[in-house]
């Protein structure tokens, strides 16, 4: 009978529900990489599109480690409802090590942990965008591109709004995006301003002086700047970030475990001022109750302990800074020398973001020419917010995982350079007027 | 500097964000339960308000050994995001086991697996209720009172209609709800019907008559029929719940394991038709990612294994019975024999609702005087969607968990039939009509 059912339609749905059970772009790529690499074969496919933290023993050993500790000596809270603000025993080695390590003299109602900070930038959107007494608030990204993620978050249709940071070029075959800070404080309907930094896909870190001015403008409108530590400070600092985190009246901060090794668990906190921590407190009561209480005890032991820093500093820095100057080396060998490509400077973060500045080049045609290789990059359209357009810079990028190990990533981006190389338009040889006016009738 | 930020303020909140930002009535008495309880001396409280299922040490060592085993077995999941929908493990463990039992025959297209049922419920609600192509829909609740936090769900502002359900006497003290189907079929506008059954607060289990009428009317307005099976079969299976789930191109089944003992790492299951599922999933997707993967190995082993069914009939089924008998007993011996008290009928769940159908009767009251006899029971307002009123049956109700251990059961119950004989106005004597002139003066 259920497989009988009527087709799935829109029909019934909210506008809500119109827009949160929309499939994106990615969304439809992830599917056709996850059907692609499923199944018997799936070991000749070379997947450079995946967003898992690297698989690395002594991460792994320390999170096998920690878990079995709080299985041990804290078991029984999982037979128990917690609190939606978080476990205190969390919320007490949060406020601990950011004392220690940053200074911060917070205390459990500046911080909220919930299940995943993906969960509580979605509970930020819909707190702080949308329709409201003030009019319709949008989220502002006000550095794209970023995280595709963020723009499945609002549940208003046209509810997000980017500011294309302008690509410069730096020295070699590098170059960096650059906050665009008038452009970014032209919009007078932010609700909430929001980026990564680290980011993904691009591994752009904030200046302090970008920094600084995202705060004047969140300050300005009284509105929160989200800042989504994912790839930074303290865990699992990925890169040289320049910035390290702020207290401001105007700045909520998120962490998550994801990238130190913890993704499948789920667990992220936020940190900033109480009027902007407790609405997503109450929110979380009344949506996901709360974040799994046994993952909480295994992060606050690590905390504790400190083998969370000590797995950043000897196994996760480490591993990434040298993936990261593989990947330098790899694509300098393998993509074809008199194409204008560049790849985004190294401020952190688990991808290197490549830019072909070729009117010819398109990313979503190097991905099924890729897929043909059976190799899979994530095309860039998907991380601007702007309508994809041929010949623009929206869709002259891809980004490559640094987290898969050293073969795959040598072999894919080996196949990546061949296939850029065939991509590119054949050169037409000098011929005679008479030839061009033949072949343009 | 934190510290001193801005005091919380609706400012800068979307609607949103008001309307899911508020504390409801019942979540400012459980903080008032959990400041009272906290401390010292929080062993002198006897707290019957609870919501935590009960602690059956046969129960905690199969999720014990449960967790331990998905530790051993599946460790590798936890350094990696999972599907949306739910691991696959978990998927074909849940539709071989409602083959098994029930009979279904369900594919992964109709599961999906999410943090915790009331997560799903959250869910559904953005999907099916809120404006929208059709106009402004609702969540029905179609047999009030019922679970507090239904009412938390709606992002909307009055998205939430009840239908309450007459109190009808049955033998003895036991009176029982029934399903109003003509008021229940009046709203011309559900986006989706939602019920518990067995019922949190009351007990009540929908007969397979009110389940035929309720589906009735999902199919003529074709909306979603969510069902809360969260006390119900086929676990935890507190009482004797008449009506099975069904199947039903109309109807969707929400299954959770918190009751079953795994409150504190939430996971919960709905099962249905393809196009009411898939768009969960993509919501899921948007927001919280997935569930905890390490909780989703432990749960597939404890269905396969059949130690999940196991501890049901051995353990948590019995538990409950002989709690509910006690509790009857109890309030008989404890409760002033010429007060026209009434306690739901015993169809399930794992709570005792008590009535007490007298005009003088308060529900906040009788919580504030047993607070003062360091007893905690929940009012029962809360579960009614009406607005509370002096004298009438919603201010007339209190819960009283099963789930407490029979010491604080037997002593808290006796202290509520003390306050409930104290609450009682004194009996006038017979006095003279001069009397009563003079004292109307």
């Amino acid at each position: 009978m259920m497989r009988a059912a009527k087709a799935p339609s829109p029909a019934g749905l909210s506008y809500v529900g119109e827009q949160m059970s929309r499939m994106s772009g990615l969304r439809r790529l992830m599917d056709d990489i996850a059907t692609s690499t499923a199944g018997d074969r799936a070991d000749e496919w070379l997947n450079l599109s995946i967003g898992n933290p690297a698989s690395i023993p002594a991460v792994e050993t320390m999170w096998r480690d920690l878990i079995r500790h709080a299985h041990a000596e804290s078991f029984a809270e999982a037979g128990q409802y917690g609190p939606s603000r978080g476990t205190p025993a969390l919320l007490s080695a949060i406020a601990d090590y950011f004392r220690d390590r940053l200074g911060w003299m917070i205390g459990s109602e500046n911080i909220v942990i919930g299940p995943g900070s993906q969960m509580l930038c979605f509970i930020a959107a819909a707190l702080y965008a949308g329709p409201g007494r003030a009019g319709p608030r949008r989220v502002l990204l006000p550095m794209t591109p970023d995280y595709t993620g963020y723009q499945g978050l609002c549940t208003i249709a046209g509810g997000i709004a980017g500011v294309e940071s302008p690509p410069v070029a730096e020295e070699g075959r590098l170059f960096r995006y650059v906050l665009d800070l008038d452009a970014a404080a032209l919009p007078a309907d932010p609700g909430m301003l929001l980026l990564s930094s680290p980011c993904n896909p691009t591994g752009r870190a904030v200046t302090p002086a970008e920094q600084d001015g995202l705060i004047r403008i969140a300050e300005r409108l009284d509105v929160p700047l989200f800042v989504d530590h994912a790839y930074g400070q303290p865990f699992p600092q990925i890169g040289p970030t320049q910035a390290p985190p702020v207290l401001h009246p105007n700045v909520v901060n998120c962490f998550s475990l994801s990238k130190a090794g913890l993704p499948g668990e789920r667990i992220g906190f936020a940190i900033g001022p109480e009027r902007f921590i407790t609405p997503i407190v109450s929110f979380l009561s009344n949506s996901v109750l709360h974040a799994p209480r046994l993952a909480q005890a295994a992060v606050a032991e690590g905390l504790r302990s400190g083998a969370i820093d000590d797995a950043v500093s000897t196994a996760i820095r480490p591993f990434y800074a040298e993936r990261r100057l593989l990947a330098e080396k790899l694509l300098l060998s393998a993509m074809p020398p008199d194409v204008d490509w560049r790849l985004h400077a190294n401020e952190g973060g688990m991808f290197a973001w490549v830019w072909v500045n070729e009117g010819w080049f398109d990313d979503l045609a190097l991905y099924r020419q890729l897929k043909e290789r059976q190799v899979f990059i994530t095309p860039g359209r998907s991380f601007f917010t702007a309508a994809p357009r041929p010949g623009q810079h929206c869709t002259q990028c891809f980004r490559i995982t640094l987290s898969v190990d050293e073969a795959s990533l040598r072999e894919g981006i080996r196949r990546v350079g061949l296939a850029v190389s065939q991509a590119r338009p054949p050169r037409t040889p000098p011929s005679s007027s008479d030839d061009c006016e033949e072949t343009s009738r």
